[in-house]
């Protein structure tokens, strides 16, 4: 087996300007590590910094960081629950619901916020993990044994699986996943976001009365664009530069905010919020379904009793664990390494070992309360550290024909506040349940089809799709220098490929129980990349093509006018370029920081 | 009283490209022409070039600018004439109706096209055409006599007005008329377009069910939305160049055609067309009330007897023909003036006396038929030259620092073709009446929203109005020449002067009965900006801010992918920028054209 070594942290060439860890490079070589090497490696790196964590708080960004991520992070979360509490249910009684999801993401997303070892990124309730649990508690039902105890010893097995992962060094793995393999899974997800927020919009007009379908249109839509308008604001003329930032970072909460009251501002329409856990009925606008109290959604304790489940089906648990592991190690540290891209100029350093150290430790207290675990979020993560970072629009230097202007990022606010602080307001609507009764379904849908276009900003592989139907008298002024030297049929070739690929995951995503394996294909793609890529476009293309080397130049291209014209925002750039495939020139680094 | 010489039509100093009468600029003498003596010139002028008015039109711009012409056209066309049915009835019954309207519309467009000197204005019943018609109709009936004849009579005398200011040179005066006036004119008309369009959809949610009004704001800001999106198309990267221009040129047409059909897309809507004449009710989307039969409104033949009319009241009616003749004076001539702006670069040469006596003419023949004249429409006729305008996307020569790319009109295809095959459109929906009933009036509200906005485009007032909001350290990149020299607060209190008077002249509008007077006011604006703007501000600085010298390039820019992010469009910059001030230099027209 191979094992990684860690090249000095300080050659990177990434500037420094505090006295970080800075932007770390793995090279894979052939010998055994001891174990826990790479965890004391994360804790050594992340220890200077901890204190800094906490006082680099003081800055407005966090505030405005925190709101956004409290709506990001929350409207999956309960929108995946309401999915739980409908394919859970024993006796008519269901086993999981929003109680359970809202109390798992605030309880892990505050210990990771305290714990973790990049504090920046976000953990919550995934899709994968949602239709995951159905399958265990299908295979409960189908095996005559109790769900909840079941579901502990799976969380129970998998933590165990995560700490030991953790400890042989095995995240550094995570080493061999590209920005190819990065970009394809952040594509993925932004698709099918956009296509379930589309996909809820347009149902609502089977489901519901025209009424209610056409508000829900509207106020869906309208977050979308509000949020997308507001977002953009850097790039605009008019203003100042402290209104325009304001507008810019607080934009997506606004949104979402101002349509959440629109269904309200009509006196005459009929609306009968669906709180106290109604049923909505057709004719009403569709609200998010909250329990009356913060109780377990079963009948049953907060505690679990691993006793209540038979030895067999303990021993049977390792099953559904090792899939979860598999599950994890992909969605969660795909999605730290996105939070994470070069493009960010993070400086703390990284900690990939530890992190899913404590990922497994989450894990041992999610299963023992019976809530579903939780990992990196995707692409709320990489979105939460776009939204801490200072940006700038500067002029380019002289000999770049295409745009004047780029946006850069200057600083990034790396610390532990705005994570706790989403965690602990997730937690807050625990207080006020009712409260949240009242957010219609389509502002949240709205928020989904935003988040998946924010996250095609610096996407490469998003870039070249475009440039399929871009003008070939305008292709110089798009600035894709990273195409320089690959001939345009080899680049076409690539992303036809990599676009079937995408259709293919995408296509496995929708369908039932199978695509809670969609992680599993991804890691295919990294074989893929390191082994059949080269042989079908050469090597040398393949590396040029995948080669982070310009990817913030690249990232923050997106943001500029010009995408605003083709449906793209500029602003949040997340969700896309992930490195340290060992190619990358520290020269883009020092061009964006 | 003083009268004007026409300058040597070869020495406007732009370029010829065909053997063109071109850019004429008039200087303002104290001696006496013999009457027709400026008749004769628009005729000795436009003579030369009418059977190269047929053959110029083989062009596919002519399709797409006839198209979008037909609908810019009927839409306000339409909602006047319900207007009118309203406010006229006799016994319940309506003197005139979408019929007359439509009918008038057709024949004055399609005599327009053929025989009036500048076929590129656009004629139409207006909204001050509408609030007069009703004013008359008011004062046939607080006297007791027969609404047509009265009206027939009042057109008649304002016909013979109208001819005899040809006939004395008379329309000279509009050299008087600055770009000062006229953007606050072209800004007007656009408040108010958009204003209605929006005070529409709004309305629906009072007047309407929830259901429908719904549906009508979707309809309609959908209909906004797509025609900004589809006409911004030129400055796009993506497609090539054909398919961009294509989208450009029909996309307003398209957003149009597109969203009539939202409303029928659904089957479960409550949805009963309101054809036929019915009203429609509370729970169906409102759509055009069209009559059965084309016949008159009226209880009456096609042709009035002016007989019917006592000799007081034909006397009487040469009052209310003299405000329309004042009305007509300014609206058609200022709508001339928009739609030969310098900036489209026309070579074919003006006839604004030949042109207003051919209106004189037409309004012979609307008065005999009983139906509401016509006269030059704003934006309508600038749109009409834009959309027939061939542009193209340059780079700036080096030393701009702020865009380095411009819309530039590179040709516009004069020709009478597009002018009449609108008009037979509109006069072919009369064979087909119940179609018409079936268009969604959500859609042509969201059609006048885009107006608004397109006429915008290239207006220096609303450039200076965006001055105001802009940030300082931007505003270099905005590339305003003419802003060179002049103190910022001077245009700043320049502009706020402007835009209170727009506010005036757009409270007036509101005012019922008082709001027919409105190109009065407007009228007071020339001596305003002869007299005391360059008292209050300085002779230079008004001079520099009123030229047109720069007026070209400053309208091309606003279609530029920074105009996207605060909301305009590019593509048309019409209604905009009129000259003939004798100041302008031809310099800038050598840049566009």
């Amino acid at each position: 087996m191979c094992q990684r070594v860690m090249a000095n942290p300080d050659d990177s060439g990434a500037p420094k300007e505090g006295g970080g860890g800075g932007d770390e490079r793995f090279r894979v070589s052939c010998y055994w590590r001891r174990p826990f090497a790479e965890m004391r490696n994360d804790l050594n790196r992340r220890r200077p910094h901890y204190l800094s964590d906490w006082t680099d708080a003081y800055t407005r960004k966090v505030v405005s960081s925190a709101l956004f991520m409290f709506f990001t992070s929350i409207a999956p979360g309960i929108t995946f629950s309401a999915l739980l509490g409908d394919q859970t249910r024993v006796d008519g009684r269901a086993q999981l619901g929003p109680v359970e999801v809202i109390l798992s993401t605030a309880v892990t997303g505050s210990i990771f916020a305290i714990f973790g070892g990049q504090p920046l990124v976000i953990v919550g309730v995934t899709g994968p993990v949602t239709i995951f649990t159905i399958a265990v508690f299908n295979i409960s039902d189908a095996l005559g044994i109790d769900f909840l105890p079941f579901y502990c010893w799976v969380q129970i097995w998998a933590a165990l699986m995560h700490m030991g992962l953790a400890a042989s060094n095995a995240c550094s793995l995570i080493t061999l996943v590209t920005r190819y393999s990065c970009e394809t899974f952040g594509m993925l997800i932004a698709v099918i976001y956009i296509y379930n927020g589309l996909r809820n919009l347009i149902t609502y007009f089977v489901d519901l009365d025209p009424q209610p379908a056409l508000l829900s249109l509207v106020v869906g839509l309208g977050t979308t664009w509000l949020a997308l308008l507001l977002t953009s604001a850097r790039s605009w003329s008019i203003l100042n530069r402290t209104a325009r930032t304001l507008l810019a970072d607080y934009g997506a909460t606004a949104s979402i905010f101002f349509f959440c009251f629109v269904p309200y501002m009509g006196a005459n329409y009929d609306l009968t919020p669906a709180a106290h856990g109604d049923n909505i009925t057709a004719s009403t606008i569709a609200t998010l379904d909250v329990p009356d109290a913060v109780e377990p959604s079963a009948d049953r304790g907060w505690l679990i009793n691993p006793a209540d489940c038979p030895a067999w089906a303990i021993v049977l648990a390792i099953v559904p664990a090792l899939i979860l592991t598999v599950l994890f190690f992909f969605d969660h540290n795909v999605s730290s390494l996105l939070a994470q891209a070069p493009e960010f100029g993070l400086k703390k350093g990284t900690a990939y070992h530890w992190d899913f150290f404590v990922i497994g430790v989450q894990m041992l207290v999610t299963g023992l309360l019976g809530i579903p675990p939780v990992n990196g979020l995707i692409p709320q993560a990489p979105l939460h550290t776009d939204s801490l970072c200072e940006k700038e629009w500067r002029t380019r230097p002289a000999g770049h024909s295409a745009h004047d202007k780029v946006e850069v990022i200057t600083h990034c606010h790396e610390q532990r506040v705005s994570g706790l602080a989403q965690a602990v307001l997730i937690g807050l609507t625990l207080c006020a349940l009712t409260v949240l009764g009242y957010i219609p379904i389509a502002a949240l849908d709205g928020l989904f089809i935003y988040m998946g276009i924010a996250s095609f900003g610096g996407n490469s592989f998003y870039q070249r799709l475009v440039l399929f139907i871009t003008d070939p008298a305008r292709r110089a002024a798009r600035g894709l220098d990273f195409l320089d030297g690959v001939p345009s049929g080899v680049v076409r070739r690539y992303t036809a490929l990599q676009l079937l690929i995408l259709a293919c995951i995408f296509g496995v995503t929708l369908v039932p129980y199978a695509n809670c394996l969609f992680p599993v294909l991804i890691a295919v793609l990294v074989p893929l990349r390191i082994v059949t890529l080269p042989k079908l476009f050469g090597r040398e293309n393949v590396d040029a093509l995948d080669a982070d080397g310009n990817a913030p130049d690249l990232a923050r291209h997106s943001a500029d006018a010009d995408g605003a014209a083709e449906g793209t925002v500029g602003g949040a750039a997340a969700g896309t370029i992930c490195a340290e495939d060992g190619e990358a020139g520290p020269g883009a680094a020092t061009e964006v920081v």
